[in-house]
């Protein structure tokens, strides 16, 4: 029997002719024969939105008859859409040509997953307004934390030739409810706002359009000074405010509905208002009244921490920004990290959430595995982000979880917004892996509806991703669903948290010690172990910074019995040999968490090769491929981490377990060159 | 519980002061703070062996009063003893006074390993005349498939300056009965014999000669024109001849008891016979007739094979030597691999066992690891020379064993001997790992005796070596025992030969293919795999090597479905679906085999750690790296060799087996440095 499927599997592989290279994303409509009957009842039936929905319908739709219908009375669905139908006829209405096309595809998703559509009555809302990537991309078309090729933004070639992967960007996009896009990083180059470069830009923008894709752009704070020729930036100079409003001026000639600025400010060497002695609201305000004649917004960023080390960086962004509460324009969005450090595997939310009362706020994930093994591990991230969402800060009673502050629902905001660190590049298959596809899928699909399920997302996307074959979708979902916390566990269990190297962010050096650099950007100043045990004491008795936290989770996190174990070395400086829950010591459960993780994986690879003739032979291999080198990274991870805690803890991993595999001193001697893993 | 042992480990360490490097192997004797009472009889009771039997017994023992007794009535016991003794007082009796020294480490052995001694009556008659180390040692110092450092002789140094390291070798030596070495490669320099090196080979026997351990040397047959000055080496040439007998007679002037030459001829490049048209029989009676005035041996190496490519390499050395059955002196010994190839991990024995019938026969054992991991990989090779010795030839009927074949039970021979390829180096621990000392420690014990288990050979070298406390002795002593077959799981299962990389015999090459390479020296000539199957064809249908076997062996391995299933490679080309005796196919088997090395070597770690303890820091950990060493490698040779058979067998790795951790095309991609293995 097993030799019968293995021979199926490769006559199967020796079928494919076409070598199947990703790049078709989750978007593997089917072909129609005859065209679909699709018709548009609209004022203006020609706008562009609309014609691409009624295009792919067209094209992919083998069901009945649609109508596709604006309906300027169905507001209150801001860019959401309603699908009502039977087994004849099928009518998608929208406020907004692009909820037509969210409506298109949200019908194109069920036949490809096989959902009933002989019934529908479908009302969707999104839960953001701004639905947005942020692409860490520099000009020179490196991509900072990106591991799937250079940039997809071909500058040299913009404005005036169009690669197709423009379009095929903003149609994925589309199809997952993402409207909005940051092109370029963060750390940003003042060059983007030039005029030469704007005329790129604005190339883009018109690709982007026709799917609701709206640009946006990261700018430097220092662009008066550098690119304008003024004197300073300082947002107190009118000079400044009057540069910033011209530039502002010019970019709406070239992109009407261009959506705002993200802004990166006094934070890890880039420039800002602190500069020139004013504070992040004096900047942010000054953008976004330039932005404001024009509904632009400024998404700025809580990201920040003092160039002098000094108190608990987990307190910090609270220190600098609840001060500011109330300071800032209604057009201001202060763009949060899910985590109060900065993406680890996992984190406890960012106390930020919910102390901002009169300040609009909003969530920044990170879709691109800088801190989970890059492209190179398989790690489904929906439970991540779904964990952030649902966190509950109790800022205002129970319930107040951070969708529910960021949506609009507790509080008042003019725009509600969220956003994705894209793991996008030119590569093939977009995302290196073909499985880190479903992290930006799920990030589109949780921005419009937070409280889709990780399971829903994961099925939908292996159905179209893969296939709908049982005994594929079940095993494999199981796989997406846990591995998370597999790499977790083989990771930072337990409230670990950056003990990475010091020039990547991809393996294990918990010993990292540079001369001279400054303590919190070393391991130590993390895990703090000792002879005692490990953890960073933020309760009262050290930093406190369970202090920033509503009640009554700063006691609860403040104290080592309550706080939840997935936490206890975040907040806590635990002994080694302190009872947990299941009654062994923080030791030994240290050790079952990373034999946990390692055995996890070992086990996804049985499950893919045991599925792997459900699959095209060149994504089963790839994908195989990569969880060998999970595999191998997860050893790594478990000795490294293990035998150094162990020279603290003195205690020995329990000896049912596996052993390690390498050696200390020769885990020590691993430097990677990063650019071997970007 | 755990912590408490954990505990007490890490105080062990910390009274461990000296740093135990291994250095003393076995010998480390208890010291007695009153001497004990040690008598010598005998007509010289100055000779030096019974010097050293007395000083150690004196330094050592710490029981009854001990007699030393020379009886020459007692020839018929060899070089052997007798031990007979209540709890008052001990006698040692031997003809030889070599025999009182090996008596008095027989005494120290039961004192070391807590025996009672209160009841003696022991008789000791070695299996074998001449119990020879073969050292691969070049003048230059390194050493072929040497894993312990440079050559322990310092010939820069020698004859002035004498290494306390001779003296601790010949008595290591000695306490387990070895009473000869060559201490020069095969591969000889014909310099060993200039007069200058012949002084410090005289320094060295001068050392070794209290010990009992008599001088050989390792000959090249080219000497007599390369240093000689003779216009060739032709075994007829009278001049030829000449030159050998007064070499002899130097040798011999220098050093009385010299024991003969040791002949690799014509063999890999090696000068012989052939090069003047002659035999081995011509080659071997000219040294052997040149040694006979003064009662020296010729070793000759049946390790030959032809030049140029082509008879099955398995064959050859029969087809070479068999003719000349009866054509060799009496003082010539064949010495012969114990396997027909080359000290594969695990080879059926030589056909030439027992068809040699007029003339003497030796084996040749393999101690250092050249095929089995080096000095990096914990392999015990004791059940491999048992099996070798208990291989049943059936040359003369039903019980015709290599051991009573070669001990002269069987057959009539002059001298009896057994060699054994050293794994001695410069390291302080002499073998490179400290397990490996358990090889030379076992070589010796079955050279002695053959009838001892490698149950009580381990036991008694782990009771010596480590401790005799039964929470280490008996899981360690499991971990060796089946550590060969552990070995051969992992690397060459089921009768897999030759699979080694080219450039080093530490790792697997399967694929290995060098264009101009002589396709014996390439791996594809030994598996032959394609995709029916794989295997050599030894049958009557192949190169019908079985048929160098004597009934029923030539049937029982000629038939697929008799063939011990550990030989079934080695003898068949088998179908990939062939059913094994389990019911499975070849192909499951095989990937069982090598699942089965991996996690065994995994079992080895977790006990090592658990009885780490027991043991001194130093070691602990030195072999503790060495087993993850050893484990990192099982899983490179597992992934290997599987990932590249089933690009021919096209068959899964069953699914509930752990997966490969690595790329076949990355595999394919290590090359190791040998030197780095050295």
């Amino acid at each position: 029997m097993k030799q019968l499927i293995f021979s199926t599997f490769l006559f199967l592989f020796s079928l494919s002719l076409i070598a199947e290279d990703g790049s078709r994303l989750w978007l593997r409509f089917s072909e129609t024969n005859a065209q679909a009957n699709v018709t548009v009842s609209s004022r203006n039936n020609r706008h562009a939105s609309t014609d691409v929905a009624r295009q792919e319908l067209t094209d992919h739709w083998q069901g009945q008859p649609i109508e596709l219908r604006i309906d300027r009375r169905l507001n209150h669905l801001k860019d959401g859409y309603q699908i009502k139908g039977n087994r004849d006829r099928i009518t998608v209405s929208a406020a907004q040509e692009v909820g037509l096309l969210y409506g298109a595809y949200h019908l194109l998703r069920l036949q490809e997953t096989g959902a009933d559509i002989s019934n529908l009555d479908v009302t969707e809302i999104p839960s953001f307004d701004v639905r947005i990537l942020n692409h860490w991309d520099n000009l020179n078309r490196t991509i900072e934390r990106g591991y799937a090729g250079h940039s997809l933004w071909l500058w040299n070639e913009l404005p005036h030739t169009l690669s197709p992967r423009y379009q095929e960007y903003a149609r994925a996009n589309a199809s997952i409810g993402i409207n909005a896009t940051v092109i370029n990083s963060v750390n940003a180059n003042p060059r983007i706002l030039t005029d030469e470069y704007l005329e790129k830009v604005k190339a883009l923008a018109d690709v982007f359009r026709p799917y609701g894709v709206r640009m946006y752009l990261s700018v430097n704070f220092a662009s008066p000074s550098v690119i304008g020729g003024l004197e300073n930036s300082d947002p107190h100079n009118p000079d400044v405010q009057r540069w910033w409003k011209n530039k502002v001026n010019d970019i709406y000639k070239l992109i009407p509905d261009f959506g705002g600025f993200l802004v990166k400010a006094n934070s890890e060497g880039q420039p800002g208002p602190h500069d020139y002695g004013r504070n992040h609201a004096d900047g942010a305000n000054m953008l976004a009244d330039a932005l404001q004649p024009h509904n632009g917004i400024v998404m700025w960023r809580a990201f920040v921490y003092e160039p002098e080390w000094g108190e608990d960086r987990a307190s910090q962004a609270y220190n600098e920004f609840v001060p500011l509460d109330g300071e800032f324009r209604d057009n201001v969005i202060i763009q949060i990290k899910n985590g109060p450090i900065d993406f680890q595997p996992r984190e406890p939310f960012s106390p930020l959430f919910g102390a901002l009362r009169k300040t609009a706020g909003m969530l920044e994930f990170q879709i691109t595995q800088e801190y989970l093994g890059f492209s190179y591990h398989l790690v489904f991230l929906a439970p991540q982000f779904k964990e952030a969402l649902d966190s509950d800060t109790f800022s205002d009673g129970e319930g107040s979880t951070i969708a529910k502050i960021t949506d609009g629902t507790l509080r008042e905001q003019k725009v509600t917004a969220i956003a994705g660190v894209a793991n996008i590049g030119e590569d093939a298959n977009w995302c290196g892996h073909h499985f880190a596809q479903s992290n930006w899928y799920a990030f589109g699909r949780l921005a419009w509806n937070y409280n889709l399920s990780s399971e829903q997302i994961a099925d939908e996307w292996i159905r179209m991703t893969f296939t709908d074959e049982p005994n594929f979708l079940e095993p494999v979902k199981d796989m997406m669903l846990t591995s998370w916390e597999t790499a977790v566990n083989y990771m930072m269990p337990m409230g670990i948290h950056h003990i990475f190297a010091w020039n990547h962010h991809y393996g294990p050096e918990p010993w990292c010690y540079i001369p001279g650099a400054r303590p919190d950007w070393l391991p130590r100043y993390y895990h703090n172990a000792d002879t005692i045990g490990m953890g960073f004491d933020r309760t009262v008795t050290g930093s406190n910074n369970v202090a920033q936290y509503f009640p009554p989770l700063n006691e609860i996190f403040g104290n080592v019995n309550t706080v939840p174990e997935k936490f206890l070395l975040w907040f806590h400086h635990v002994p080694w040999d302190f009872k947990m829950k299941n009654g062994e010591t923080m030791w030994d459960n240290l050790c079952y968490h990373y034999n946990e993780g390692m055995m996890q994986v070992r086990d996804y690879q049985k499950v893919w090769d045991r599925v792997g003739h459900y699959v095209d032979y060149e994504r089963f291999r790839h994908v195989q491929s990569r969880l060998r080198t999970q595999s191998r990274d997860a050893i790594w991870w478990r000795d490294a981490v293990l035998l150094y805690f162990q020279t603290y803890s003195r205690r020995p991993i329990p000896f049912h377990l596996e052993r390690p595999m390498n050696d200390l001193e020769d885990l020590k001697k691993i430097k990677l060159d990063w650019k071997h893993h970007n």
